[in-house]
């Protein structure tokens, strides 16, 4: 129930059509219904353009399936993340336009165009291997409306790369760093940009790694300031963030 | 806003006294306000008798005091968990008539009489040294209105002793049993009564004891079913929860 | 040996037919044995109607299909937990009446009804990730003839959908929530209710879950009162205490 | 050595006052020592107005009065974090005019005041004992010319505070939520909100909180999306990323 | 109740001299009080000239003082583990005759003299900082009857020291070895020997020891069979296993 | 060289036939040479009879087949732990009577009979999924000539069927003690026999199982004294310390 | 951009060639630009003779094949680690000369021979499980131009086999040791000799090894000094430090 | 027994003072006590001026007194690290001219010049407060033998500073890096250098930092090769293997 619901509802009492106590019954959920309905449209007004995220990771074919069909009458782009390229392929049934990043393992339906930002997000990677999480990361940007700038392979092991870089990564609005083994390029890029810094630790490492644990308590503990630390792997989580940001 | 002052609204504004727009402005805030103030109200109406309960650890003196001098008007009991005699000492001041366990560590303000309840709950210890927490437990369930039954030293390296007394354990409603080195007495009593058991792990334990994480994690994968887990130590909670199932 | 049986013995010795050094060696066990006994009839007493439950995962299906002959004779239900489609096949040669939960990854022999409670179980989950561990606390939950309302994908990140169901939450006897991630549910639900709240982390998650660490902490500290917490996917467990919480 | 400088140089080279080899020798540590002074210089520009920050655990009062000192002639402000009491009134020697911060355990000299943002940052704590963590990041906030609203106590055991507070909340530019015990708060507000959450795990809680680990772990999780995480108690570092995000 | 007074029991029945309803009463609470009584007698039987042993640390003097009191009147020796100098001072009112260990920090009251075995246990330490823990071993086999002989600093860095005395290690019956920092020398013991070895990790260390799981794990994962380890710092236990087996 | 070489090239110096001098050469590599020789000889005097024991997992067929062609010459019996059926198919190539146990995962060579002990170990398991662990202790103290007893099933959520066995359990000599989830078994069979128990922790269980850990903690902080613990899932390891304690 | 190039540039300057402006642009992102270079050429300078080194794993074959085509035309030998033998049989298609090890599990390509040292390392492994670590580390300091000297299966189960080749072990420059289990093999060895020990835990092991971590706990902790330890399974860390130090 | 003893022996056997059969008593345990013995030469004579080393921290006065006298008597330098000002007051009783070097904690006493090297090892520190650390490894390499440039505060949220240093890092002959925080620098050293790095995580951190597990987990993961890790804290354990390195 909106405003001009309840106005409408109100003035109604006034000229008797409805009386009190049958309105106090019709608003009596309201404080519960309300909140959902009130949420529910302060955010889609927000959310104009907002892609439908699905996180694809453990969900059946059949599962997506129909969510997808759920999905097919409204107009909002849709974004599923951690998918294998047969569940894919499942999926194009439904929605034969859907593009596939190999890379990133994303699907994307686009209906319609979201607006887009003058000012660009950089996502930095350390190595080959963070490139998944760094491409959820750019695919999620994108389809929020930001532009993406792509640096990749600068990890510390030879930092002349990120310096031969440094100019495009600081002149970017939001900086992700997407980073496993130690996970150092985090605490190197923060303290060389005056920007916020959005740091996934990835899972890309052996041993003493832990699943990442290495790269995430790196990042944590980090001497530069600025820093805001994500769950392992979270390139989508890094992106929604990042783009939040970008769009103050 | 409850029922009866929104049907007033609604009549005034049948009755021409409020206009439905400012009616709406009135009404505006209802949804967020009045989660408050219902649960507000539900929680009062249910905790008729319930005492007011202060976590102390980690309160200075000056902070215990400007909460007891607020709660002075108010006619229900007071519980301070985890204060050390001193600090006990300084409270005096403002309640004289108030009373410490040592054991526990707990200080207790009575303004009235709870209800107290026919059925009673078991504090079973494994140890001595597990008794600070199990007599928290205590004083908490004794001031929420249960009976209850202290079991104390009763640990599984001479499980006679709690045969021993093995039929006061079953009769009880709900058992809570607080024990520290491998925590093997939940699963024992578990595995022997066939009422809820509340397992409270306590930090008593050196070495790969880890404060509290071996029972901890015995006490999580017991084998024996019907066992629900609070944090280590927390004497409080294990009461709060068994009070709220005798009280059902 | 049942207190009649002793008298019997007894008054047997008092006439002469059974001489005091073989009644000797017939009680010379007892004590053992009779733990056993008396425990077995009056375990047996109390569940009447109770199933017989079996832990599933880690069996062949030889040995599931042993412990099924073994209990043809026996006119308890039967519920298997934790098998996947084509053990459940298997095991049809035997009861071809059971009943297979594809979600809960449970099987049901039913040979007689259980009496059933007028107070139900919530059983409320995060997202629907979560819902196997629910269901299976469902399933268990009606075997043991407990009514069971579902309220599935109420999580924080979209808390208005919670209070869309509150009433129903609220009028639980016993409420079990089970979520992933964070499982700041729990707390959340905690807070709003005044029963008893069964906590069941899920593994869902990744990175930083650590497998299901990441919510059992949570639940473990939570600042809501009221909590007791299972194993990480335990909806069986869950099930049993809420079951016999929601008895007493 | 600047732009300007250079070119002085060079054309110093050029008419003949300074002979190549020479310039070499002066150009040779030019790659090193100039990313020093560039960063330097491009830091120093930023960082108009920006307070000297040190941080004041683990130092003596006698290594903090040389950095005092050695700041003397600088017109920065000066913020130093983590220091007791008596730590500040021995301080006081070198500035009288400093203004101690009991809460945040943190000392401020104001030589200047910062230019200041219209748009505020919201600082929300779950319980009273969070709050020395939002003071230290309040404070930082404060100087880095940031305005703040506080919000206190809204922890998820009574989310109804929460929600009378949810429009201050909602209209902040930044949100930071310092929380301890389970630290659900975090998931909640992100999911309530549109704007960037900054979360800091806080180390109150005992048990199988791990000095902040469960916090941490569950705001790494968080179902819900935009939510950055710091390290454990770090209000200076949530401070200075949501400045940063405040002032782009 | 024994078999003789069962016996005589059932003969009083027999007799008419107890009526077989009372009998059953008398009898009614055997299984689980007698388990008790057998396993006292039965444990009084075995240890036999065993010491009381009471676990000193986290007691309070007076706590301690009410045992010995208790103590009093029976003729076991006494062993009470982790106390300090000033606690021993303390408690010397009550046996002025009591022994106090400075490197065991064990009070030690001697009222008859223990068998004592022939064969000897070895225990070894690794370090001079393993010594509390060794020599708490050392006091308690002892005071249990078994011939100590001590083998201190033969640590893995110097290995050749342990091959000085490697035939008195060879010799034993049981062996000890206590070892802090890897641990390492109770696998190299464990390689040399043909004897039970039990092996206690101590928390001497700092950094990655972590508070004495390094060992922990490092014994535990022993390359060498026939290695029993026991708790961090359990000297205590493991003199009470090797006594054990050394009377075997 | 042995003491008889020794006394042989002695006399060759007595007689001239060898000058001290190229005496010295031949003996100084002596001490490190001899240790080999000397562990060797003592080793094997005192394993006559001592299978020759090959850890199968992680280990090809190829690697397999190898050891087994070299030991075909040596008349000791020979255990192979950890292998799957097709892998003990493969290897009956070589030794056709060999022996496969498909609970404990190992085969066996049985050349020549062990001397057996009289006094017996018993093998004590907590659950059915315990098995794999108590056969392969069970399998390797009967090649090492120790009698077994195995108690299955005896888990503490139905303690009575302890009892049931107590006595068969209380007169081992030894008393391994295999279990999973919480390992509770290990601490109550400790209380109630004063037998040597080794306790091995077993990786059954799930969730905040982590593997095994929790047993493994649970039994290193038994409250019961006389317990040593070995690696989880090591049948093997607590067999050979077992089997050393028996044969003293 | 090197001196001589810089003295020219400033030569064309002062002949007036080059307007000092356009010397500026050329000059402008020299600092961070000739890092690069500068890190590049010394590099390069000094790795005369290094291969190029890919790690194999988590790379697809296409990913591989890319890199070993963009190398073809490079002189340097080539070291592609951790990679399976079928997609070692892929990647001959590119350079049918290279030889595959199967234990280490490493592809190299020879296109020229490095120059070797005199002075040898020694690689020494606690069990034959250890051998693939090994071989990586030995595969890559012969490839870098080290003798390498194998020294295995020596734990410390079985010391003497270690004395038989303590010489051969002393007398290198560096040694490595791999050791899984619980590692004690790196302290025993650090123990004995006075050259540097690198040392590198494996993963070899099973139950409370977790992965690896229980010897590099050990080996951080060791009573020995002079000890470096590498992430866990790193072989070809060890190698690369180990040659580093082997050809100062 | 050396080599001359052995040589005198032999000639006494030749000329019969001694007969075969004694010497053979006298040669029986010369394995075990000559390694001993060798050994201790061995070490001796490599270790000519190296310095006796105590570890101070958990050693009374009185223990270090006792070993302090003990060396009295001979020619080496010593070092005792990690203890107070107020144990070294009293430690100048014995030993007036010992040195106390307040940051490193750290007592020295000179008898005599160890050798220097040409080559000096570089101690890196990333904060002021790694220093302890570094120190200690400073005060241990310049007793050693080894010159020393310390270089200090070039942590890599400014990375600018550690490029002005670069060149005399990389012409150091070992480098060692102290680092707490997230220990990044070690990683930025050694992507920089071509030579051996020994890294130290210390404890400096808080929260997620665990006692120095951050920026260990760190270094062992680098992605830099050439490192290699010691203890948390263990400045001088990275000296001892950088003065073994340094003097090869």
């Amino acid at each position: 129930m909106d405003k001009k619901e309840l106005l409408k509802l109100l003035e109604e009492v006034r000229e008797g059509a409805v009386p009190p106590a049958d309105a106090v019954e019709m608003l009596k959920d309201l404080p519960y219904k309300d909140i959902g309905h009130t949420k529910f449209d302060h955010m889609r007004e927000l959310r104009k353009g907002y892609p439908e995220v699905i996180y694809g990771a453990g969900k059946s074919i059949d599962q997506l399936k129909d969510v997808l069909i759920h999905l097919k009458e409204k107009k909002n782009n849709i974004l599923i993340t951690r998918i294998s390229p047969p569940v894919f392929d499942a999926l194009m049934d439904i929605y034969p336009e859907a593009e596939y990043n190999e890379l990133a393992r994303t699907m994307v339906v686009r209906k319609k165009h979201a607006e887009t930002r003058d000012t660009y997000v950089a996502v930095v990677t350390a190595g080959t291997s963070d490139l998944p999480v760094a491409e959820e990361a750019a695919v999620t940007l994108e389809l929020f409306g930001n532009p993406v700038k792509r640096i990749t392979d600068v990890g510390v092991a030879g930092i002349h790369r990120l310096f031969d870089v440094l100019k495009v990564v600081r002149e970017a609005r939001v900086i992700i760093v997407a980073a496993g083994m130690e996970g150092a390029l985090a605490s190197v890029v923060g303290g060389l940009v005056d920007k916020p810094v959005i740091a996934v630790p990835t899972s890309v490492g052996y041993g003493a790694h832990f699943g990442g644990l290495a790269p995430l308590l790196s990042m944590l503990n980090s001497c530069a300031s600025g820093i805001g630390v994500v769950n392992i792997d979270n390139g989508f989580g890094a992106a929604y963030l990042a783009s939040m940001i970008n769009k103050l």
